[in-house]
């Protein structure tokens, strides 16, 4: 037995974290033991490099620093925490993974796609998440949730036009790939939650 | 105009700190503007990304984790320190760059080739230093100097095979590549500094 590894993605302010809360809860009432992650983060070590790719630096942030930041991140809480959970019949809720590389990194900074791959492909090793719920939202809405929760960081500061990107990459990626939801996120919460429950409850069965 | 970047690199203990000293006393002596940089570091966030990399972290550090990370960090010296500095007629000399992931990573790690040379076009596109000096010691002899400094950080600690498979790859690649010249540093110090001063005197012409 093992457990399923189900990802909540989306630009700041879509939501995540109640849905994150959601899907735990409906995970857990079928009996499941569960954890959630964050990324970057969720290990002391993937923590600290969180701090260094966040934090508003002085100096210039070289693209593929922060791209090799994100995965170096990665691979500790893959190695550290994901892998051991699911081995040990434990699902594990995701607040983001490889696909936020590929819609900020790719689509935002304009990474390419080779490069983004080989990054992936040595990080990753061909493991992917069994669900990602998508929650979509304009950038502007979003960005106003996410001011309002306090100070914004070093990558919530990269302008809408970044964001804008970010979301058509997330959009062109969701409608490619079978595994990924995409779920309104300028829907009132109630409704947002109805279709999240609606989507994990068919996962569940 | 435009400056130069002499690298030095060797195992622990090779005696690097002196080297670099003498070379940048031989640079100024020609009039030259130098400034010393040091690998993994020599900006704030690739400094913050050094703590990273050498902290004696509880969890599993991953092979590709560590690599990633002396990438990232190599990335912001490189755009922000070094080359900066050579387009300003200022000399460069670095303690450690690629040669040592190169060595540390792919030889002591087993990290592929085809990795290190994905990671390296990837941050350099190219740029290589214009003259290595390889300070060859013997591992356990480096690193008994090293112990004698204080406390060794989590590379440090890989123990001697590691030291041995790094040495070896270091000796390697110093043979097929002309801009590297190899010194024992298994001589007595005046020795050592004495070839330095030749080799670095000729290139100065």
């Amino acid at each position: 037995m093992s457990g399923k590894f189900i990802v909540v993605e989306g630009l700041e302010g879509a939501g995540k974290s109640s849905v994150i809360a959601l899907i735990e809860t409906l995970v857990n009432a079928k009996g499941h033991k569960t954890i959630t992650t964050r990324e970057p983060g969720g290990t002391p070590m993937a923590e600290a490099i969180r701090e260094c790719v966040k934090q508003n630096w002085q100096e210039t942030v070289v693209e593929e620093t922060e791209l090799m930041l994100m995965y170096a991140a990665r691979a500790q809480l893959l190695a550290n925490v994901i892998k051991p959970a699911l081995a040990n019949d434990t699902w594990v809720i995701g607040d983001r993974h490889d696909l936020s590389s590929q819609a900020y990194q790719g689509g935002g900074r304009g990474i390419s796609q080779t490069t983004l791959t080989t990054l992936r492909d040595l990080t990753l090793k061909g493991f992917s998440p069994d669900l990602t719920l998508y929650l979509d939202v304009e950038p502007a809405t979003g960005l106003a949730r996410a001011r309002g929760r306090g100070e914004l960081d070093r990558i919530e500061l990269s302008g809408l036009a970044f964001f804008e990107r970010t979301r058509a990459r997330y959009q062109a990626l969701a409608e490619q790939d079978d595994s990924i939801v995409t779920i309104s996120a300028m829907q009132a919460m109630p409704d947002v939650h109805q279709q999240v429950k609606e989507v994990v409850e068919q996962f569940l069965q």
